[in-house]
């Protein structure tokens, strides 16, 4: 063995990936956390843990291993019987039914989000997508060349869709407008009256609707989750959900993609046969997961989401109430649906913090709470803040965020404000 | 609403999978499979059913259920316990120890291989890969860039690697040879001192070793197998393996890629950041299956094994010697560690069959048996037959097989050989 001398070896990694990884949630996290004192368990982490999960879910799962119904490798479109359970329960609330055919097997919501959009990155196309919304990498990692436009909310309207925002973005290149409903990080959930509108106006523009629904399980306001596909008559939509958020199981890997079509616009556009194609190559879900999925989706009591959203809602009141007492954050809408509260920062009540990233840096380096900065779904001067913990966590966290936004409050930056009337 | 009048939408599929979605083994096994009558159960198919896995295995899943230690996001370089239980699994046959850190979990053995291939897909890089080796898609499909190059087998000795042949193929941009360690589908595994050749090979031409040892846990010849990695003092190398082929589970979707530095040389070389990178915004195993890897490598018995082992010894000897009696079809090299078959397909000996795709769809219509074209693997002119199954389905399969060939036979051809010595 010639081991005593040095080679000059002829491989080197690839960067392709480099940027992009940077801006995943998960690295802001793992960024972030790292700067927590290691000895403390930092407050506020929204991956690295998951409440229990449903039994019936459980069992579900159980049965599968035992029965060995999902060792086998899975047709790369999904399950058939996982593809029919979901046609099922989407078209519960539906005009326009759903038939097994029309439903595509995922690796998490993660991937059914991927697949839009690189079923749609057509030469020359661009897309419309939430700002904020998802974090950069969904997007660009997916597909470099695909154009984003980023259309925006209105904020003295419970965050809906800005539609003049919309109108002035789109062009004969635009192929589509992607929607998060409920919505994360904003907290809302858009009315039955906004999402027709929407439907209209897509229709009116001629692009097609995508609308990650996610959260549809956790909706405790008093606005009901509507989905989009109601409108499936005036525009053709694609609908992306998981198990993950409703069921507290983000680790199970398991979501789903739903072609709503009008007309037979996605056969004769070749966006069926493209999905097709792209789920050949990719990654599968487990299809032991799979295999579960209909006795989740049909026995799953409704107490345990009743359950679920009754715990979120009390945290939600809870941690709306306390940022009050907090004015270096504004909360300008209550989150009625997901796991988190989305803060504006006021720059100009901070003595020596610039921006949000220095923002939670420092948070996590003083206080080891972590949270996300804005930045990180797109929106600078913002952070978001996980709700989703027992109520004494929640009244530590926010004790010692109170605590740290005073210390780093200026009385200086004040009185200058108040001498300039400048905001 | 306007649905009467006709929308000219502006959406339109993306073609970039098209022509590698067709290529995948997949994609051949669907087309072959609805070539066989839909009344009758089809024999020999290699994707749609998977035996008994371990009752070991099934216990760790269902306990990583039922505490709920699977549930949340796991990192996306993967669970640390299954991480180090892969490190220390790997670690007992090398004189180089691994750690958890030189261990990432992946969507099976195929999201793995992707990887491997992916980081290496520098700027101008080339690969060796076998041929016949991955199906296409494994390469093509990832970075479209990345020139492959295919080295060739001995068939005279037991289809060891053409050492010439990788020679010759090499130049200053090529980064890497990719072996398959038991390989499928040659079905042959490699010798302690042919493993050690090409370690040595490698060094030489300044190239690190990627072995994908999927199969090493169906090993029932002769030969033992040996891990590439034995040599990672020689030259870097970076093994692959699942859970799928060894514990009869590919529908857990769930295995590994580990870096056998030398030197450093990953670090340095920008190998182990790139992975990094892909990882993060990459999709992810299900951390529930994660959550049970550390029990399964663990606490397996060897019974369980030598079971399997003994089961598919059984069905390659009688599969080999049923293939003697049909010569228009030569395996020259019994398959020692795999569930297939290779044979070579002698068109001279049949009337109207002039292609290994036409074989294959011919016999799945008159036949109802689904073998797979040699170029899914990338070698036109062969076959492979899964010999996975009980003995009377194989017995049935065997006699079908020689049944179509003598129904399919050429009198007329047959005696032109004869007469002008033509092969």
């Amino acid at each position: 063995m010639a081991k005593n001398t040095s080679v000059n070896w002829q491989f080197i990694g690839n960067e392709a990936a480099k940027k992009a990884s940077t801006f995943t949630l998960g690295s802001y996290t793992s960024r972030i956390m790292a700067l927590c004192d290691p000895k403390i368990k930092p407050i506020l982490p929204p991956l690295s843990e998951a409440p229990e999960t449903s039994h019936t879910a459980e069992k579900a799962v159980v049965k599968a291993v035992l029965d060995g119904s999902g060792n086998a490798y899975a047709p790369s479109i999904g399950l058939p019987a996982a593809k029919s359970a979901v046609a099922e329960f989407l078209s519960r609330d539906l005009p326009n039914k759903l038939t097994a055919d029309d439903v595509f097997m995922t690796v998490g919501c993660k991937q059914a989000i991927e697949l839009a959009i690189e079923i749609l990155a057509a030469p020359k196309a661009n897309i419309l997508l939430p700002k904020p919304g998802f974090p950069w990498d969904m997007v660009h990692a997916v597909y470099n060349n695909f154009e984003v436009r980023e259309y925006t909310f209105l904020r003295e309207k419970n965050y809906e869709i800005d539609f003049d925002s919309v109108r002035s973005l789109v062009d004969e290149n635009t192929c589509a407008i992607l929607i998060i409903n409920p919505h994360n990080p904003n907290g809302n959930t858009y009315s039955e009256a906004h999402l027709k509108q929407l439907a209209e106006l897509a229709r009116e523009l001629r692009i097609l609707v995508v609308a990650d629904e996610v959260f549809r399980w956790t909706v405790f306001g008093s606005n009901p989750h509507v989905p989009m596909a109601k409108f499936s008559s005036i525009v053709p939509v694609i609908s992306l959900g998981s198990l993950s958020k409703g069921w507290s199981e983000p680790g199970w890997r398991t979501g789903w993609l739903a072609l709503h079509d009008l007309d037979g616009a996605f056969k004769s556009n070749k966006i069926t046969s493209a999905l097709k194609n792209f789920l050949a190559i990719d990654n599968k879900p487990a299809t032991v997961i799979q295999a579960a999925v209909p006795t989740i989706l049909e026995k799953t009591p409704k107490e345990f989401f009743e359950r679920r959203q009754a715990f979120l809602k009390e945290k939600s009141d809870f941690a709306f109430e306390k940022l009050k007492d907090i004015p270096a954050l504004t909360c300008y809408h209550q989150t009625e649906a997901c796991t988190f509260l989305w803060t504006e920062l006021n720059f100009s009540m901070f003595a020596d913090i610039n921006t949000d990233e220095e923002f939670c840096e420092t948070l996590a380096k003083e206080e080891c709470i972590v949270l996300l900065p804005g930045i990180a779904f797109g929106l600078k001067n913002w952070a978001r803040h996980s709700i989703d913990m027992d109520i004494f966590a929640l009244e530590d966290a926010f004790a010692r965020l109170k605590s740290f936004c005073e210390r780093h409050a200026t009385k200086i930056k004040a009185s200058v404000k108040d001498v300039n009337g400048v905001k």
